[in-house]
């Protein structure tokens, strides 16, 4: 199955700037869309990055297109190309650090014509779409919106149960997840640089840098 | 099986009181008790409600009994009496809001002598338990440490991957997900008092007051 991997190659991951510079922001970045890249070739995908400039993936299998054209618009047209063309399309977002084989494979096996992992906040982290009636529109409360859009396609939605498709790593607290739940890149370059701090009065877990 | 259902009656939620009173709290933390209790039995197994003062959980089919000593002391308790016993022990956290009986199925139905299912921040939301080896530590780390305890008791721990267990609801953001994704008295009272409120600039989706 293809899967478009969206890459925000310009100015990734802003709202972690209170703990990593931006530096640190674009390498942290390009370590977990490896990660990603990585996990949908293990799970059987053919994995094509569409990013805003030029990256290097370091995947000899995956293909890099550079498109600085809202997320949506980027979709919606592989969807018109891949789907009207009779195969199912895959949608992965870049941060998806705890994303592994196994949970991607959930998503690529379920049954229906339009699969969905929500992400935190409304948010839509991955997609099958086996339908071209249906389209996407990232904004806002995306999750809900791609129940609706397939609905009113007449398609009913399924969606897959995975904390590890939920969690993309937008802020500093998310990156507790990381460190607790990785297993690749992303997780080596921040193990080497931040560790697990709890704090004894309330048992909650944050970080610290090492 | 018996699944342990800890509750915290005296004082819960404390971290929700930026957007909830206390009588609000209170209300809303037993919505989300018997949302759990009922998916509990749904999924086949037999709530013990544990609280730390009287609780009434509406369900006949539900016990309730009364501990105020720590929750690992309780659970280890419960392991030592139903384990050894020979029964497998389940314990789910009252305020797992998302908690579906098919997501609880995942947890009962996976195999393995220790069944974790993470919460966010290194937390342990729900667990399965078949092995009298095996103890619980609730504080800080807990998956991590849950992990570790096992192995030390020669068990390789099952992890459950689910979103819906892996959310309980501690802080405001975490309201947005009962909204989102709930289907219960808890989503059904928040839903009465609040809606989503997105953030045009961002995207970002948080809550508002009706």
């Amino acid at each position: 199955m293809r899967a478009v991997v969206p890459f925000d190659a310009t100015a990734p991951k802003t709202r972690l700037a209170p703990v990593l510079d931006s530096t640190e922001r674009r390498a942290f970045a390009e370590r977990m869309l490896r990660d990603v890249v990585a996990a949908v070739e293990a799970a059987g995908g053919v994995p094509q990055v569409v990013a805003t400039e030029s990256v290097d993936v370091d995947r000899p299998a995956a293909t890099v297109r550079v498109d600085d054209r809202p997320l949506s618009a980027v979709v919606n047209d592989a969807i018109a190309r891949t789907v009207e063309g009779g195969d199912p399309l895959a949608v992965v977002v870049a941060d998806l650090a705890l994303a592994t084989p196994a949970a991607l494979s959930r998503l690529f096996e379920a049954e229906g014509d339009v699969v969905v992992a929500p992400g935190r906040g409304a948010g839509t982290n991955a997609l099958v779409v086996r339908t071209s009636d249906f389209h996407v529109d990232y904004h806002g409360t995306s999750f809900l919106d791609h129940l609706d859009i397939a609905r009113a396609a007449g398609v009913e939605p399924t969606v897959v149960d995975s904390f590890r498709l939920a969690t993309d790593i937008d802020e500093p607290t998310d990156l507790v997840e990381v460190l607790v739940h990785g297993t690749g890149r992303a997780h080596e370059w921040l193990d080497a640089r931040f560790e697990l701090v709890v704090d004894d009065d309330e048992g909650r877990v944050g970080l610290g840098r090492r």
